[in-house]
């Protein structure tokens, strides 16, 4: 079977830049397959989220070449039983713990998963502590290179649910959640464009606030509390020049809701 | 006409890296430009301070090959009406939000300025909140690779006005400002080695302190404040095994003076 | 003599990355050497810990292809008379300050030292503050590409011992240190695999505490100290879905014991 490689490496992962955890794994990486280029994805995903990673993971693999690798080690279980995954899905691969952290677009129809047998690839034993260098990223290496067949990694598996919740709908009102906080203090939900749109919302009430949907950042004042679609395509609330993290005291698994055309939200 | 290229692209923003903002930039390069290499010049630039991100890049990008691409993304105004601007200048092409983040001596006699002209160049309708990843990305990938021509880019264009301040003559000193701080507290200052020499300056003044001019942090004891011209050819105030911005309790902004030979400062 | 290349470099400093100090390195070496692949080992090691970037460069080098130049720059005496050294060592090469960052097992017998001269090599004069740039960059490069041979780098040379110590056998017990803490508050000793396995110590004693010895993090329940060998070969105290760190109060340089087998550990 034909597999599209871009020979690029993506790493998203919990470890920070404060240590040289990442570094190593690229040397690791690049000792196997010198050709490859290894991209930081994002190493800031607070400790042992798996719902930051689950999120960005999913919004951010389309923005890279087809046949490219993504590696994801936010794993609170590393050491214990906990399968290894490895996927290919949407013409990427995904290498990820089974602990939730892969979106459902990612594991459902047309999705290939299997559960990657480490003692098999002949890597030795792993440390109990730091699979993201002695199971990733050889594992990524040998598939981004084609040293390693993605039929090869192991035998046909199924994926625990994803942590990342999906929105609920009742009492005429569409339900989501904050599930991540950027830089800026930007609150990105998991309300998307589409269901927004499908519920004709054109407000959304957040912490006891009704806030209408605007277009940009710059349709607000400073200071302003906005609410709008953002770049990955879901519902974000900022303050423009400002912080919604802080006017709103509010951050990841806070509520947000909006109401479907012709009824009232409750939050 | 003749355009060299290194294809090297460069990364100057204020995204941070807790976010895979910077991340999902490369990979829309990558899959534009496979042969890319990007430099992260810097994503710690306070969030909107063009002030920071126009002196970093002045005194930056001629570390690096003739022929490489620098993308600035520090763009308060993402979203509204803000032209973005492509330079050609010194054997460098930039791309930056027109704000005041190019330096004078990037825009002035000899430059090439043009305003981007996205929606000519078939990049279909960009986010409304990140352009660095639909428009500063993929025209730098394809201004590295040589995909586009610098002239196709837009109709000539010209900059506001750098909001990096130059120092004024006055009362018999020149006078400064801090323009941003590093990681160890060091202060520094947009007067420039030349400026200082010919004043004859051997001293200069800052937060009430007089302070002599060194040659290097080792020419002073641990904890004293020392003024020297750093390796970007200004004025640092630094504390030798300390912090400056501690010790003084000052930041961005805040006024230095050197006398002129002959004269005394006052700030 | 044949010297096998990686092409690749990484870089330990001590600069962070909110400043462009590292990718202005990244821009002179890929200037001199457009093939060379830079990767950054770490950049948040604690403002001038000679001891952390000692630990994690010796703990570090072997993940990478031999024939890699490691450049470390943690350096508090730049501009004042100290060597650089080059290293040859484990077919690896090393530029480091000789301020007692390189370890014992790196400049013992079988390994290869020599002053840089800098001045010998044509890199003019370099500027007073940040010899990253000025100097480590451009010969690194040189030595990563094959322009410079190593034997041409300056003359033997001994390096100063490593500040990272060694441990004591000291009243039936095995003394250490914490000598780095990583980003989850991991403390991080300098007593190895080998020497705990010599002594018998199934147990360690720090801050008061007697800890017993398990095999990963998971073997604790939430919110345990557990004391365990990492996957660096050393003892580290960590805390389940917590921080050893915050838990114990302790820090780098706080003493740590294990009872050599029969004897009673004192710390």
């Amino acid at each position: 079977m034909n597999e599209p490689r871009s020979g690029i490496i993506t790493l998203l992962t919990d470890f920070g830049l404060s240590d040289p955890f990442v570094g190593i794994m690229k040397g690791v990486i690049l000792a196997r397959f010198r050709g490859a280029t290894v991209i930081d994805l994002c190493h800031g995903i607070p400790a042992q989220s798996v719902v930051d990673a689950a999120f960005w993971l999913e919004r951010s693999y389309a923005w890279f070449a087809p046949g490219t690798v993504h590696v994801a080690v936010v794993d609170p279980g590393v050491g214990s039983a906990r399968q290894l995954l490895a996927v290919r899905a949407h013409g990427h691969v995904f290498l990820a713990p089974d602990n939730g952290l892969l979106a459902a677009s990612l594991t459902g129809p047309g999705a290939e998963l299997r559960a990657v047998d480490a003692s098999r690839l002949g890597l030795g034993t792993p440390s109990a502590t730091f699979h993201g260098r002695d199971v990733f990223a050889p594992i990524a290496a040998d598939l981004a290179s084609g040293a390693l067949a993605f039929a090869d990694v192991g035998a046909p598996a199924q994926a625990l649910p994803c942590l990342l919740g999906a929105p609920r709908l009742e009492a005429g009102a569409v339900l989501g959640a904050v599930v991540t906080v950027d830089r800026f203090g930007n609150l990105i939900t998991n309300l998307e464009r589409a269901t927004l749109e499908a519920a004709g919302a054109r407000r959304v009430s957040i912490g006891g606030r009704d806030v209408a949907l605007r277009r940009t950042y710059a349709d607000a004042a400073p200071g302003e509390l906005v609410a709008l679609i953002n770049a990955f395509d879901v519902l974000e609330l900022a303050v423009r020049d400002g912080s919604a993290e802080r006017q709103l005291g509010l951050g990841r698994g806070a509520p947000v809701s909006a109401p479907v055309a012709g009824h009232v939200a409750r939050v």
